[in-house]
This record gives structure tokens, C-alpha cells and sequence, in this order.
């Protein structure tokens, strides 16, 4: 690990979640001098990463970002082979969908499709959650050995009364995930919430992102109907990319 | 500029360029040994900025930049505020509508709100252009000296036989769009396409975006009830940040 790229990924972090820091926030939480720190930020901010916020003295996340993630969506064919399909899927189920991949031991929202009732939605696109409390991160934890044992091994944050925390438990679920082929986290992340997600594959069989369906958690378990259609929305997304 | 998050930077721009590079052709385009390029990489792989192509050997730009992005559009109040207002401004024009603001010398598209026709149209948001092919582009040149200044005195790229690559007609246009408070570009990116943008300002009077109408180039001159559409709802979202 280079040491100036790890300090300046964990700035970008650490704006991530308090978006607006000076100098010396950023320097207490780093545990270096700030004459480093600035040092950091105006070599990320040469390069779009960070910005200045105007009239001000603090730092927030900058345009490039949004530019490069533009193209992480557009390379990442799962995404693109996706688009129409969580549309109809929408469409039939009336439901919001959404797809997501790990990142660390989180799930990330690549794509969010709205439910189809003209209601007012915030776009979730971006947003990640502790993989072990959602149903996409469900998903992908059963299908990748490596973050499952992390995630086990590790703390298992609770976020509701409902979060699975107890290891074996998770272990459990996960089995029967991988039995199944779905996996649902009712209120384990938002009261009120839950959701169901099937795995996408890819060309050589490997599990590459989840896609699910969101809903009240009191409409749960949900119909047959709708869980074929999200079976079939994952089968055809996967077909798509190859697999058989 | 602290070297090494230089070299990351351009790691990351060079992989957003080309979508997927192996470690040689970075290290060809970088004019760096491949086990110095190979070093970077596995730092920005660490934190998610970076990724390698399931069963290759490329890389490509990674998750990590989505989440990130994700919270730069949050933190932007200009975003923020010009969601309703763009959604009612393509819903009143029957146009597409797109905010902007500068990343050096280009200009970055934050947010596009389609044509209400129900037709399927291409998501711009995260797209850039240069700066002085693009009307939006040229209300932010108007209003900021600084990059006013690069551009002018840089190479201007022509991208259709349309595109204004004459610094001095380049200025002279700039004046205009500061007097009048509207830009216009006629097939001076994309052949077919025009737009027309005025500018969106903050509580210090500062010009921080630029909205605009997109239509066919046959489309223009606009009719002045659109361009007053556009007007007043640059001119609320503006009000709404505080300006007067």
C-alpha cells in the first residue's frame, strides 16, 4: 500500500460521510499534521477530487468523482444489460427494484429502478448498506468466501432490532441463500422496509451482483407471482451476459 | 502536488478514457516501470477506486467511485434544489433540461431530466464536454475569469465544423452571453443537437451552474416562451439558494 494514496482515499472517506471537514478535522482524524493533510487535499483537489467550498474554508467531495463513476456504471456490463430489464420488472410487480455488488463488506446500489406509481422516490442509486443486513448483500455474501468470512469473523452492526447479528445465525441464512437461490431481510436495515433478491451470474457462472424488489414489510412473504418474475428478471439479465 | 496521488489521478483518467488497461499500457501511457504502476494500482484496488476485470488481467475504475459520487451530488445544494424545478421546466418545454458546472476546462453535466415523451433517451448526468463547445459551457466561461483565461489562451478543439475554435469570436461571444445573460451552442459539439443556457447564481451574486433547454438544432431560435421558461426557473433556483 502506497501510504499518500491510502491517506488520500481515507480523506475522500471521511468526506463521504461528514461532507464537509476543514483542515484540521481532517487532520485530528487522521492523526497527522495538518501541514500533511493540506498537502493531501491540494494535490486531490488538482484533480477535481476534493473542492473548496465556496466562500468557505472546508473541503467537500469534488466533480471529477461523478465523471469517473459515469464510466465505472458504462464498463460495467451487468449494469447496461440491466436497465431495461428492472424496468419491466418494475413495470410487472409494481414494485421498486434495484441491483447491487460488494464493495468491502457492503452492498452498493448500481441501479434503482422506481415503482411505477408517479410517487415521489429518492434515487438510492450509490447508497450502500452493511451487506448482512440487506438482501442483496445477502446474496452476494453467500456466494463470495472471502467477504463472508470477513463479515463473520467481524462485528455484525446492528441496525434494528431485527438486524441479524448472531454469527451462526447469519452462517444459517446464508446456507440456505445458497440452497434457495433467494434471500429476503425484512426490517433488518429500515423499519418499515424490506426487500427480496435473487443472484445474477455471469458467463463463467460467478455471482457478480444481486437483484431485488423492495417493499412494505407487511406485504411479505411475498406472492409466488413476483418472486417468479424476479427470478426470471435475474435469469434474463444473466442469460445476457453469457451464463448459462 | 504530492507525486504519487498525481500518478493516481492520472491512473484514474487514463482508465476513464480507455475503460479497461492492463498494467503495461498504463505504464506505457505513464512513462512509468510497470512494478511502480503495479504498486498504484493495488493501493487504489484497496479502496475500492480501481478494480480488476473478472478473469482478466485489466483494470477498471471501481465502486468505491459511485458511493462517492453518490455524496458529491448530496452535498451540492445547487443539485439539490434544481431537481423539481428541472422536472417542471421539461415537463412545461416538452426539452430536455441539463445542469452543469465546470471540471477544469470542460463542462460536467450534474443532473439531466429527460423529454416528457416517454421516449428512451440516453442518461447525460456525469458526461463532460469542452467548456466552449457547449452553451452551458459558455455561460460558466463567461462568468469565471480564471478558466476564461485558460481556454482563451489554449488550444480550442473543434468537434463539428460548427464549434467556435477562433479565440477572439470565442471572447466576443462571451461578452454577449454576459450581457444578454444567455448562451446558445448550434451544432457546435454534437451535429443535430443545440442548446440554449443562462446562469444559476448562489447568495454571494456567484455564478455556480449553468441550466439548460436541449433541442434539435432546426428547433432554434427558440420561441421566447421557452427561453422564459428557462429563465425563470434558473432564476427560482437561484432564489432559492439565496441570491437576489
Amino acid at each position: 500500500m502506497i501510504q499518500s494514496i491510502d491517506r488520500a482515499a481515507r480523506i475522500m472517506n471521511l468526506l463521504q460521510g461528514a461532507r464537509r471537514l476543514g483542515i484540521s478535522e481532517l487532520a485530528a482524524a487522521l492523526e497527522l499534521p495538518p501541514s500533511t493533510v493540506h498537502g493531501l487535499v491540494k494535490s486531490l483537489q488538482a484533480h477535481g477530487l476534493v473542492a473548496q467550498e465556496p466562500g468557505g474554508n472546508r473541503y467537500v467531495l469534488g466533480p471529477a468523482l461523478l465523471r469517473l463513476s459515469s464510466v465505472y456504471l458504462d464498463t460495467l456490463d451487468v449494469h447496461a444489460r440491466s436497465l431495461r430489464r428492472m424496468y419491466e420488472l418494475s413495470q410487472r410487480t409494481g414494485l421498486a427494484s434495484h441491483l447491487g455488488v460488494l464493495l468491502g463488506t457492503d452492498v452498493l446500489v448500481i441501479h434503482h429502478d422506481r415503482r411505477p406509481d408517479g410517487s415521489e422516490q429518492m434515487p438510492e442509486t450509490g447508497l450502500t448498506l452493511p451487506a448482512h443486513a440487506s438482501a442483496l448483500g445477502k446474496v452476494l455474501l453467500a456466494h463470495d468466501d472471502d467477504v463472508r468470512g470477513q463479515v463473520l469473523a467481524g462485528e455484525l452492526a446492528d441496525l434494528t432490532d431485527a438486524t441479524v447479528t448472531d454469527a451462526t445465525m447469519l452462517r444459517d441464512q446464508l446456507s440456505d441463500v445458497r440452497r434457495t437461490g433467494l434471500a429476503t431481510s425484512i426490517e433488518e436495515a429500515v423499519l418499515g422496509d424490506a426487500a427480496a433478491a435473487v443472484p445474477v451470474a455471469d458467463q463463467d457462472g460467478r455471482v457478480i451482483a444481486a437483484l431485488g424488489v423492495l417493499a412494505a414489510a407487511d406485504a411479505f412473504p411475498l406472492p409466488d407471482a413476483i418472486l417468479r418474475e424476479l427470478r426470471d428478471a435475474a435469469r434474463a439479465i444473466s442469460r445476457d451476459l453469457g451464463a448459462r
